[in-house]
């Protein structure tokens, strides 16, 4: 008999159905056996007599997680038995188990657990409500991303991992041996790529793994993530791009808020906050001044929460934007801006407190992007494969990059990005228990 | 005056508007100058005066792939001067060139190139029309392998490419210098990470980065790929596998068919042809005998095409699936066939001659699993980590992949799979001019 999903039993009271899952909870209650059965669509209570049937006698022998298929009456709940929820004005009397497989677990799902016991856990630990709850938000998110974008014509494409160099000439760089004893790099960003492909297409993503070596070992870093680029041609400025962004992140929020209020009730979270008007948005030395400390390159983790509080206050914004940083830290593509010398057509944009993506309009001028990356000490002629983009004809343009693992962490308010990770990978942890001896 | 795309040209007859591109062709009559003007969206001839005025002075000065924004009126061309293509009755009377790039190009966009030539100038040769429709067809399918799999609630992951150990224990997995002389690896697959999921989702796939480091250096094999994986539970067998595959198949024809007829028309070539019943289907032995060559553990790339050429014959089909491989050539968590021991529920789809997807149903009994690893002459130690799905209960599961840039290839019968790959990196090349010293 063909499997029902557990969220469709509604419309088969008094019907006869099949259901397959993992045993969530078993209560034996002596003349009776409840199985709590869980698959990927809800959960339902199936109880079976336990006495002199071997149906029972199997729900009897069963323990969380074992893998079952179940057959079953539907029938309706007595009125004082209803509950709030899927399937709370329904059970199975059940009739029939087969055991697909058992199991044996460490404990009990969904149990309070520290960052590492769950990590080094993450099989069975990313089957709870919570970790799947994250899961489905991040999957919602690189899709709307993709989709937002497509709508305004920008083509997916895909970058490589495996580089000849550190295309940002900053950040540290995976080493990979490569054949014949020769060294190549893993990519810190599709950067590059995507200036490139602008050539081809005007308006491109990529939603690309990029990896850094940096020894960070806080709550907002990760040795391998995925980056949401887009770049797009025919730019007057910054400003576009700012708007282009800004109109993805609010598909992004309608998306993940339309097919997951349920998620949001969990966590008992608002869904964020977007201003009436456009995002607000600040020059560093604005925000700075706004904060009263001093006029350094960069933000600090303190000065991006305070400016949260700002923008929540003054203009009921999760996000806000801040532009302009001086041109000596950034990379050799950013465009300066001519109305602001030595600071750059240059954003950042930060959403509840933390620094989700950065991005702004490159140098498009052949002569004077080889003289940028001069100026940064470093070779043109290792950009020489890049260069020749600019070489056949590039127009303005430029792009952002948003951090898929920083955007969910904060959509959900994790304190830690490695809860918004599949398997992360940190200074520490590559699966501790898949690494193999050297 | 804001930028009017090409392609929406025609609805502004005797209007004036203003269009931004890359010059693709010049042709200087004398009296007048005309540009073919480019941009992501069509074409359109522009004609300007060249005497006495800046506009036709500016467009004289420019050469191909110079980087301009034009304004003009659109007007009708004369009757006998209509062609049949897009703005083919139209074209534009200059009055103002602005030049946002020049540009100088090593040869013609679309001359016939060798293979190291056209990579060699990538950032110039992917603006080709040929290349263009590549990488088009390749995000046309790519979003249509995961919208497919969307429509029937399998869950997008994001599986890991830095790994801790290689996998499938038998391809050459390149390796990473990861922290405090700590040794890592690319991923050659994401089958371990997909197999773990289904614990939390059934159904999930993945659109991830995988490398592989064998010496191959054939047409048909890549350093890094994109491989397109589902993986889902609760199957009777392979053959669940299959008819999902197949649904997916044909839902990526049919959005590739839909979105670019122009493109196969271009290429001159069918879309794929795909029979009234289901995909016709071998097992290995039945294929083998059906082509008169020895019953040996695999299909040779010649044995490939001849089953093709069947499938075209008797089935009026471009795929053609062969099941049953022996399992000892087999990975460990391949599952036997109790109805054919010695012979796995795996099999290869051929599309067009060449195996573009493998799959299969998985070992989901723990014990079993152990056991497998153990066979291969594999430490199950190291698969501790993995092995935890399977201690707290698998379904029946199986899934399979498909290489993206493969089905690319055979989707437009191009002859190397480098063709079908943005900056393909193999045994000797990494973009050869973003190559760093070492």
């Amino acid at each position: 008999m063909e499997r029902t999903l557990i969220k469709e039993l509604e419309k088969y009271i008094g019907k006869e159905v099949t259901i397959s899952g993992w045993v969530d909870v078993r209560r034996d209650h002596g003349k009776l056996v409840f199985l709590d059965i869980r698959d990927r669509s809800g959960k339902i209570q199936v109880i079976f007599p336990s006495a002199n049937t071997t149906a029972g006698a199997n729900a009897k022998t069963t323990r969380p997680e074992w893998v079952v298929t179940v057959r079953g009456i539907v029938k309706e709940r007595p009125e004082n038995m209803r509950k709030e929820e899927l399937n709370g004005n329904i059970e199975l009397d059940g009739f029939h188990v087969e055991i697909l497989a058992e199991a044996e677990v460490p404990f009990e799902l969904g149990s309070e657990l520290n960052l590492d016991t769950y990590l080094d856990h993450l099989p069975y630990t990313v089957r709870s409500q919570k970790a799947r709850d994250v899961f489905v938000i991040q999957a919602t998110i690189i899709e709307a991303f993709r989709a937002s974008l497509r709508r305004r014509e920008f083509v997916e494409f895909q970058a490589p991992a495996l580089v000849g160099g550190d295309a940002e000439g900053g950040a540290a760089a995976f080493k990979v041996d490569y054949y014949y004893d020769q060294q190549a790099f893993l990519a810190t960003s599709p950067q590059l790529y995507k200036q490139i492909m602008v050539g081809a297409f005007e308006r491109v993503f990529t939603t690309a793994k990029i990896f850094r070596g940096e020894k960070h070992a806080t709550t907002r870093h990760l040795s391998e993530l995925v980056q949401m680029d887009f770049e797009m041609g025919f730019i007057q400025d910054h400003r576009d791009i700012m708007d282009a962004l800004e109109h993805t992140m609010r598909d992004i929020c309608a998306d993940v808020g339309e097919k997951h209020a349920d998620i949001f009730k969990r966590f008992n979270l608002d869904l964020p906050k977007l201003p009436k008007g456009k995002f607000p948005t600040l020059k560093l030395k604005e925000a700075q001044d706004l904060l009263g400390v001093a006029h350094e390159p960069d933000l600090e983790p303190e000065h991006e929460r305070h400016l949260h509080e700002w923008a929540l206050r003054e203009h009921g914004s999760d996000f806000v934007f801040v532009t302009h940083f001086p041109i000596s830290k950034r990379p050799f593509y950013t465009f300066e801006d001519p109305d602001d010398l030595g600071h750059t057509r240059y954003f950042d944009l930060l959403f509840r407190g933390l620094e989700i993506n950065s991005g702004g309009q490159r140098v498009h001028n052949y002569d004077a992007l080889v003289e940028r990356i001069k100026q940064k000490g470093l070779d043109p002629a290792k950009f020489a494969f890049y260069l020749q983009a600019f070489k056949v004809g590039m127009p303005p343009h430029g792009g952002c990059s948003t951090g898929l693992e920083r955007l969910t962490a904060r959509m959900l308010e994790l304190p830690n990005i490695r809860e918004a990770t599949l398997f992360p990978r940190d200074l520490n942890r590559i699966d501790t228990l898949l690494r193999v001896d050297k």
